[in-house]
């Protein structure tokens, strides 16, 4: 057993159901508000958005929903994941942790992002909707999305932030191959980007800006839904497959975690691997921690605030409760584009509230550190995205070696880093920085929020 | 079973053995012959550039060699690899054929290369060599070698065709990343650069040229060795597992391949998938028909000669019988960079001579358009070199479409395009052009050819 490196499942594996952990949570979360009348709203109010298919899931109760056929079928195509040993990381590290990750950069797009890109052009499709707009950071979800829309005949429109667009090309050609569209956010095609471009011409984008864009096209077209890659619970529902085939796995391998760790942008690559962990810890007390990792450059989970606050940076959206550095902050142009998000995801939110689990910022020449020896001892060149999560694992790993303890370690490797080579580069050559917020911009940042508190 | 996407094997699939097909060919493949001398050499006259480890395996006459366990443990971070049914592929193309590919692109450095490059890093370190030098055309092999030679602490060093490397900066940053040093060939490190560099100094470079680099370093250090990633039989040998794999998995779909198809560069793809199926064809007489498939910008097996041609541009290797355009021959730039090579391997070659095996040869716009389908349809973006299998394997399809003749199709999709999207968007701008060789240019080339004919 302590000599096997990987733990691979077949494809009768694949989950049945998704995990919703809501059904678990000691406190639910508190409803969305309507964005202009602050009440309550219910699922109606998202239809203009999403297709029924999707707000059912996201307001259901239920612990489990089931994964259609059609969906299973697609999620073959790179379903289950491996689960690895990282033996020669461990010994690099002379550590006496068990390092485990399981790596979701064998899907065609390269990340977690698919196995809720998937189930989200399905349920459009059956409701006879032609066409998806969406954002992208890093261009992770725009692939996985632009992907999946092409295996059910949905036309996709893609909002990719200015930054991103101009840094990687190749991810633009990757969802062109699909025959999705791509637009640099901000763009004069919304009335919200042109309202940011009046602003900053030279505006270099950010997620909650290209949700503004994404959304509105959506909501004043019949035809045309919007996609979220992230933050929402109907996403975070779907990546619980990564945890539930990790469960198998860690079973396979004769280990449970003590620790899990992944890379926070918005929750749904951390609600991946940790929620069908901590359903054990939820409902039998298994001794468990998660932990969340941020960039101290957008650190909302460890430096935010938690109150409603809007999902993008217009003010379209209704009002989620989370933790937020407030939804006009962008973030310094870091080479992680996909952890530039100003919020979190509203059950994530509240398992931090509740200290169901944990969060840590990492500074960005950390992560590239623990990412180049991750690639020189397991192989695989991480994403800028993943290389947070094993900066963190690598953290973990030395307290274990300082307390002499073998402490189990599981993290997401949630995509390869092979489109994000050009960050490498700029890594090697010296060109990046260390990106820590001063206690001075957080206030700043924080002075600006002016949407509902939380009730006591 | 026809529901089934993916045949998956376990870590214990991983074969013990590789597989050598001279042992049961008809006719031996000729001795090589001394560059100067013109007579047959021995093992002996390779040791300046490869460790003896693989000498050995060059010239061995036993139908197995055993894998050892160290490689083996590195063949668990990729392998076993999937073999999937197209079935999406399949109903897009109407067609009765059932279409399966076994997919190399799961590797971290994204192509089958590695499954030589480890073996070949292995011996290397077994014998103390410290440095090794090599070649890259489209960058595959050259990020195979990095990563393994980073895995058995060696030092690499890789001549990159220029083209290659102006085109495809990431791959050379991809080889950074693990350690290794990347100069464009020509260079003016070698005597053989500066030679081409005196005759065209903005010479695109070829993969002839880059060997001789590689080689004269490699020939005139004695910490140093030279290794190759495709063409001789120890590489060839090396391939053999994805074939192995290939057939349990085909047993596991209950099927047997009429047509096995694979891109051609110097042979090892070919190889790789199709040796352990022949196997069966020259032992047991089964029906089974084996296609390589070359670029017709470079077509060595279906227009060049079969005679003695060196290795290398300069002529510094061993005389080796093969079909060949001749050793000075550069092709056109067209964007699949790995096929680009003069010759093509002994073995495969004596194997075509004696019509055990076929060869066919494509233009680019055919293989982008097939490579685009089988994105669409597959979900996985493949690299240009693998777009030559797929497009003939969709050639076989409309044949058996044609015939009404439920056909059984297995090609080997060798590595993803992630790092090949530049060319793709040349093929959906126009930019790409068809390159066909007239019979003009294939006398003049051929006319060229000083080195000795095969002994009759």
């Amino acid at each position: 057993m302590s000599n096997q490196t990987k733990f691979i499942l077949s494809e009768q594996d694949i989950p049945e159901k998704w995990y919703n952990i809501t059904a678990d949570m000691p406190n639910k979360p508190l409803p969305p508000l309507h964005p202009a009348t602050h009440e309550p709203i219910g699922p109606d109010a998202l239809a203009p958005l999403f297709p029924m298919g999707l707000i059912e899931q996201e307001v259901t109760s239920d612990a489990w929903v089931e994964i259609p056929e059609e969906v299973r079928d697609i999620y073959k195509v790179w379903r289950p994941t491996p689960l690895y040993r990282a033996h020669r990381l461990e010994k690099a590290l002379d550590t006496p942790a068990k390092i485990y990750y399981k790596y979701e950069g064998v899907s065609p797009a390269g990340s977690h992002k698919p196995n809720t890109a998937v189930p989200q052009a399905y349920y459009n499709m059956k409701e006879g909707v032609t066409r998806i707009t969406t954002e992208t950071g890093a261009g992770q979800w725009g692939s996985a999305l632009a992907f999946a829309c092409n295996l059910f005949g949905i036309h996709c429109e893609v909002y990719m932030v200015r930054i991103s667009y101009d840094q990687k090309p190749y991810r633009k050609l990757m969802m062109n191959t699909w025959g999705a569209d791509v637009y640099p956010s901000p763009s004069d095609r919304t009335h919200a980007g042109r309202q940011i471009l009046a602003q900053d011409a030279a505006s270099p984008g950010s997620l909650g800006i290209a949700i503004s864009e994404a959304v509105e096209i959506a909501a004043t077209h019949d035809d045309t839904k919007y996609s979220l890659g992230s933050v929402l619970n109907h996403v975070l529902l779907h990546q619980t497959v990564i945890g539930q085939e990790a469960l198998k796995q860690m079973e396979m391998a004769g280990d449970f975690p003590d620790i899990i760790i992944a890379p926070f942008g918005g929750g749904s690559n951390f609600a991946g691997i940790s929620f069908p962990f901590l359903r054990h810890k939820l409902v039998e007390g298994k001794k468990l921690r998660a932990i969340a990792v941020e960039p101290t450059s957008c650190p909302k989970l460890t430096r935010g605030v938690f109150r409603y606050d809007f999902g993008d940076t217009v003010g379209m959206t209704p009002l989620l409760p989370m933790y937020t550095l407030g939804h006009t902050f962008i973030p310094a142009k870091i080479h992680a584009g996909g952890l530039r998000y100003h919020g979190a995801g509203v059950i994530v939110s509240q398992l931090l509230k509740d200290n169901i689990i944990e969060a840590v910022a990492v500074d960005q020449l950390e992560t590239f550190e623990a990412g180049v020896l991750f690639a020189k001892t397991e192989g695989i060149i991480p994403a800028p995205e993943a290389n947070y999560g094993i900066a963190q694992a690598l953290r973990e790993a030395q307290i274990a070696k300082e307390e002499g303890v073998a402490k189990t370690i599981l993290f997401n490797l949630c995509g390869h880093g092979n489109f994000d080579m050009a960050s490498y580069d700029a890594y090697f050559s010296g060109r990046l920085q260390k990106h820590e917020m001063t206690q001075q911009e957080i206030e700043a940042a924080l002075a600006l929020i002016d949407t509902p508190a939380i009730p006591a």
